[in-house]
């Protein structure tokens, strides 16, 4: 594993690293923020797991987390959303290929060789931070924006034992039923829709369920209302009871300023949940 | 002017404005942050000067400092750091033309028909949001970052009766002693070096003095030290007896990591002194 940059922020450390994915099967960046606590032993741990187009960089630098982070003692880790690198399949669209990942292992061509972000996430860059950095192995929290807002929610809801805290920015809420789904789901998983049902927090909070608690903030004033679907989700938590904070923020688009300025709040819901 | 962006963030409003300035002679870009008490009357404003290769667009994103701007019930204004356009002259270094208008107002050929950023920031900028943005008049503060907080500490000194509040970031501190420096204001200004004394924070510190208080952070490991020259302006505050906090952040380099994590403290600071 490659350290490609290390800069002190909060009293702590933000880091980013490469290093060969065998999941992947390429190169594969991500960072992370390792709060002052870990002076004192191992830390709590937050995923975030960032939308379309993004590497592990937009958050990084403009989400702000970090001061959150600091002020609470948890790490942050932040996963690169694809594969990449010339030989990895790619699509002139920015919604599919390289930068729209999904989270999901495809099973499909030219997608199946390395879009395998789903046992990336969980599996192997998992195992790497837990061996390289000092972090409770049993603290772990995830969190998103977008489509990594999908992200968070499904792998949560698809590996409780991993995840004990969850809460989501503005995610693609309802896949199976939107253009930002339909299109990706069905390149990187085939046509058969059964198989994309464990990769819809709306289905899944329907059918798998989560039995702790989630909270999620939309921007009433998001460009992608349509996209995103979040009345889905809403109606899916309350018909299933799940225990949810649900908030429709007046205002707020889907920009990093949405998460920027709720992000505070997400640390403080991770830190009340990982740090008991 | 033309509204490029705007952004709800922090219970406020980030916006990109684009307008046709007459001192450089070229459209101009800047950013502004209201915070959410703009709805209660005028609020104070704080003007942060950015560094080499910036535009508007740098610490608007990254530096994090809107999250303080709406706790404390000021603006901030990002302006960019030179004209901009395939009509303006141009360099093929990074610390030399576009990105680099080093805050002072050009007299030589070729800079001088559009590199007026002294006067596009003290009177064409600041009459555009004064005139445009519900901000009250006599309380202006000023900050920056490296090139930013060599324009930030330069102005404030030459225009006392514009600036109530002075900190800065990491300022090219003694530029007429350094490559960072003497390589821009010999030619924007020419060769006569006792032109350039009124563009340096160290002689200026000397020379003019500053009767209020003025916070200074500097990265203990940044990597432009040697550039900065950080202990000419220490040695200068101490000597002259101004009133000041100079702060050696070990740990720290020349990033906005290092930017937002004493972003906090420097809103604070022009807070104290701007909402009294």
């Amino acid at each position: 594993m490659e350290i490609l940059s290390e800069n002190a922020a909060f009293g702590g450390v933000q880091s980013v690293h490469r290093h060969a994915s065998v999941a992947c099967a390429c190169d594969m960046t991500f960072a992370i923020y390792l709060p002052p606590q870990v002076a004192d032993g191992p830390v709590p741990c937050l995923w975030y797991l960032s939308g379309l187009t993004c590497t592990h960089e937009n958050a990084m630098t403009k989400a702000g987390l970090q001061a959150h982070a600091a002020a609470c003692g948890i790490a942050i880790v932040f996963p690169d959303t694809s594969p990449r690198g010339d030989a990895v399949a790619d699509d002139d669209a920015f919604d599919l290929g390289q930068g729209a990942g999904f989270y999901v292992d495809a099973t499909q061509d030219p997608w199946a060789p390395h879009y395998q972000m789903n046992t990336y996430i969980t599996q192997e860059l998992r195992g790497l931070v837990q061996a390289n950095f000092p972090i409770i192995e049993d603290r772990h929290g995830v969190t998103g924006h977008s489509m990594g807002g999908h992200g968070a929610i499904t792998l949560a809801l698809a590996n409780p034992d991993l995840f004990v805290s969850l809460s989501a920015f503005a995610p693609i809420a309802n896949p199976t039923a939107a253009d930002w789904g339909r299109k990706q789901l069905s390149a990187y998983l085939g046509d058969d829709e059964a198989a994309w049902a464990k990769h819809d927090s709306t289905l899944m909070i329907r059918n798998v369920g989560w039995s702790r608690d989630v909270l999620i903030d939309q921007g009433a004033s998001d460009q992608f209302l349509d996209l995103l679907k979040p009345e889905a989700l809403s109606a899916a938590l309350a018909e299933t009871r799940t225990p949810s904070v649900f908030r429709m923020q007046p205002g707020y688009d889907h920009s990093y300023y949405f998460v920027s300025t709720f992000g505070e709040d997400h640390m403080n819901w991770h830190a009340d949940r990982l740090l008991t």
